[in-house]
C-alpha cells in the first residue's frame, strides 16, 4: 500500500474535515455523560459520498481528541496512508465499526462503550424491557442482547448487525461486552449511546425496587412513531 | 394565523422578556443537578398579568437555550406569531403546560424531567413514602402518582392537573414516564424538580436495606407548615 | 435589642472575619462533594475567643454565600444586630447549632447536610457498622443515630449533644432527618460531613450484596488512635 | 541523618523532576474519576535508575498538590533530607508503597484509594469475579483479596506483593481497607486504579440484578493477551 494520501474532489475533502471535527467534538460527549473512563469507548462517523469513515485512534487520552488526531479508513478498516492520523493505530474496535458500515449502508455512525448500566445489563445477558416512555421514544421497545463475541476477526461485527437488522432499536447490548449504538450520523449514534445508559440506569433501579409496570404495545408503537416523526426541528428527529 | 408579533404593553413586554431570561437560566439547573440528559426535559413559566407562559424549544440542546431561543405561547399552548423563537417548534410537552396554566391559575411554573429515581418509582407505579423530613418540609407528605397517558392529546395535563388538585406536594410522577412539577413559579418548580430527584434517590436507597421508619403525620404537618410560612428570606419560603 | 453593631476588640473583629472567610469557603466544600442540593446544608464556625459563632443564612444559593452574607450569632443562636448580614434570617437550624456549641465547649465547628446515603441509613434508624479501616481512622467505630425530633425547640441540638458525648464519632444520624457533624473548628466539621457520606454510601453497597466482615474492636482501637495523633501534618489530624 | 541535599547526577536529577511532575499530576486524575474524597488516596512513582521513589505528602488537599510538595524516599520509605517537600511528612502508606518497590522490582508505580465499590467487595473480603471483557483486557481474570492487615508494620506492604506476585492482576483489595494498584509507572498504577473502581461497580450493579454468565477461560486468556500486546500506540500497552 502506497504511503502516499489520495487525491480526494474538494466535495469528498470538504466532507472528511466535517466529519473529522465532529467526531473528534462527540467524544467529549461521552466525556460529559459519564459513559467511559481513560481511553475506552470509541466513536465513528461515516464520510458521506464516500466508502470512508473517520474513527479514534486506540488508546489515545480524551483530552488529545483533535480532529487531526482521528483517524480516516475505509470499509475494510484499513487506514488510508498518507492522511492525518495515518501514523497511528484506530481503535481496536475498528472491524467491528467496518462491518457494520459495509453492511448496514444507511448507518452513518457508530459508538461504542463501557458504560455502567448497559455493561451490567450485557454481563446478564438480559435486554432491557421497555417500560419508560423515554425508551419507547427512543428506541421503540427493548433494547436486544447480541451474541458473546470476541476481537479478532468479523464476530462482533456480525452480531451487532445480525441483531440490529429489521430491530427498532439503535443499540445492542453485546453479552458481557458493552453496549453497541448506531445513527444516520456520529450524533446521532451519541445520542443513543447516552439513552441507552439512562434508561439501563433507570430501568435497573426502576426494578430493584418491586415489579414494574408494562407498556401497551400499542401505546409504544405510537410513541415511537411520534418521536421519529414529530419531535424536534426538523422531520429527521435522530439529528 | 397572522405571523405578525402582537403589540404588547411595555409592562407586559418586560414581564415577557424577564420570565424568557430566567427560563433559559433555570434550564441549566436541570443540568447542574443532573436531572436530564441530551435535549431532555422542559421548563415554562408563566408571563404575569398575561394569559401566556414561555417554553423551552423541542429538541435543541442544553448549550443553545439563549433566552430569544425560548418560546412565547398562548394557554392553548399555540406560538405567538413574529416573536423571538416562533420560527421554531415549542417542547412536544407544551401542550400539557397549558393545560396546567388554564386549569391551575395559582402556577406560575412548569417543569419535566425524566430524572433517573423518579422515573424508577413511576415505572412501578409506586408514590414514595414521606418518610425523611427534607420531604415533610417540601412536598408535606408522599409524591403522587399520576395516571399513564401518552403524548397526543390533553391527558397528560389532564392527569398532571387531576392529581395535584387539592394535594399537598407539587410533584407527580406520570406513570412509566416522569415527573411533572409546579410552582408559584418557574424557579420554585424547579426547585420541587430538584427536590423530588434527590428525594426518589433517598427513599430508594434507604428502602433497599431495610423497612422504613414513618414520621408521625403531625410531625409531618408541622414541618410542612413551618417550612411554607419560615423557612428561607420572604415570606413565601418557595421563592 | 439595639439595631447598633457592638464594639469588638481588633482581635475578636479579626477571629470574626476569618470564621466568617472559613464558614463561607467552605459551604464550596458541600456542593464539591455532592453533599447538598439547592439551599439545603449548612456549615458553622465558632469564633475563638468569643461566645459567637458565624452561620449560613436561611433559603440563600450557594453561589451567593459570600463572608459578609455570612450571619454572627450569639451562643443562644440570636443575631448580632448591625453586623454584615444580620437583615437577614439565619439557617432554620440555627438553634441546634447553638445548642451544641452552649454545651460542647470543645466544639469549633458543626455542619448539616441531607446527603443521600447518610439520610437512607437515618430513615431505617439504623447505626452504620465500622467495617472499613478509614471509618475505624475517622469516627474510631459505628456513627450513631439520634432521636427522632423536629425543629421549633431544643430537641434537636439536644439529641445531637446527648448522642455524640463521650461518643468517638464526630457525626450523628438524626432519625429521619440526616447528619450533624462536630469538629475542632469549621473545616474539621465539613470533613466528617464528606467522610460520612464516604461510608455511608460505602457500606451500603457493601452490605447489599452479602455479610460484611467485622473489624476486629483492637484493630478498631490502633487504627483510630493513629490517625489522631499520627496523619497528616501537624499534631492535630483533624485540621 | 543529615540534612543536606544528596548531590545527584544531572540524570538522575532529571528522572526524579519528571516522576514529581507525574506523580501530583496523576493525583488530579484520582480526583477525575471520583476516587478520592478530602486528602484520601495516594500516587507513588519510582525513579527510573535509582533506589528512590516519589510520593504525595499526608493529609494534604488535592488543590495543593504541587511538583515541588511531593517527597523523595529511599526504598526504605525514609525521606531523603534536604530534597523538595522533605519537611513535611509522606502519605502514611509510605511503607506499603516502599515495601512493593523492593519486592516487585518490576513495578514502577503504586496507587491507593479508598474508592467506593472496590472498597465495598474488600469489606466481604470477595474478589470481583471476571464477567466483562474490559476485565479481562485489563486484569486477566479475577481482582483478588489481600489479607487484613492495618498500618504499623510491613504487613500490608507483604499482603499486596504475596497476592499479586504471580497474579495477572495489577490490582488487589485489601481486606476491610481498599485497593492498592501497581503498573510499570505511576500512570500504568493510576489507570489500575480506575479500571479497578470501574469494574467493581459495573459487576456489583450487574450482580444486583441476577446471575451473571462467566466467560470462558479460553476467551479470557486470548482478550487478555491481546490487550497487553496490541492495544494502544506502542508495544507497551500499559503506557
Amino acid at each position: 500500500m502506497s504511503n502516499e494520501a489520495p487525491a480526494f474532489s474538494d466535495e469528498i475533502a470538504a466532507s472528511i474535515q466535517a466529519v473529522r471535527e465532529d467526531v473528534a467534538r462527540l467524544h467529549g460527549e461521552l466525556v460529559r455523560y459519564g459513559l467511559v473512563v481513560w481511553t475506552g469507548g470509541n466513536v465513528s462517523g461515516r464520510v458521506p459520498g464516500a466508502d470512508l469513515f473517520v474513527i479514534k485512534p486506540s488508546g489515545v487520552s480524551y483530552d488529545d481528541l483533535a480532529p487531526e488526531n482521528m483517524i480516516l479508513c475505509d470499509l475494510d478498516g484499513a487506514v488510508i496512508p498518507g492522511t492525518p492520523g495515518s501514523d497511528r493505530s484506530p481503535s481496536s474496535d475498528t472491524a467491528a465499526h467496518a462491518y457494520v458500515y459495509r453492511h448496514m449502508p444507511h448507518v452513518g455512525g457508530v459508538v461504542h462503550t463501557h458504560s455502567t448500566f448497559a455493561v451490567a445489563w450485557a454481563a446478564r445477558g438480559e435486554e432491557i424491557p421497555c417500560v419508560i416512555t423515554a425508551m419507547a421514544d427512543e428506541f421503540g421497545g427493548p433494547i436486544p442482547i447480541g451474541p458473546f463475541a470476541i476481537i479478532g476477526d468479523d464476530s462482533i461485527g456480525r452480531g451487532i448487525v445480525q441483531t440490529l437488522t429489521g430491530h427498532r432499536s439503535r443499540a445492542v447490548l453485546m453479552q458481557n461486552h458493552g453496549p453497541f449504538t448506531i445513527g444516520v450520523d456520529a450524533k446521532d449514534a451519541v445520542k443513543a449511546a447516552v439513552m441507552v445508559e439512562d434508561v439501563a440506569r433507570t430501568v435497573h433501579h426502576a426494578r430493584e425496587a418491586g415489579p414494574l409496570i408494562p407498556i401497551p404495545q400499542e401505546a409504544i408503537d405510537s410513541l415511537f412513531d411520534r418521536y421519529q416523526n414529530v419531535y424536534g426541528q426538523n422531520s429527521d428527529a435522530r439529528r
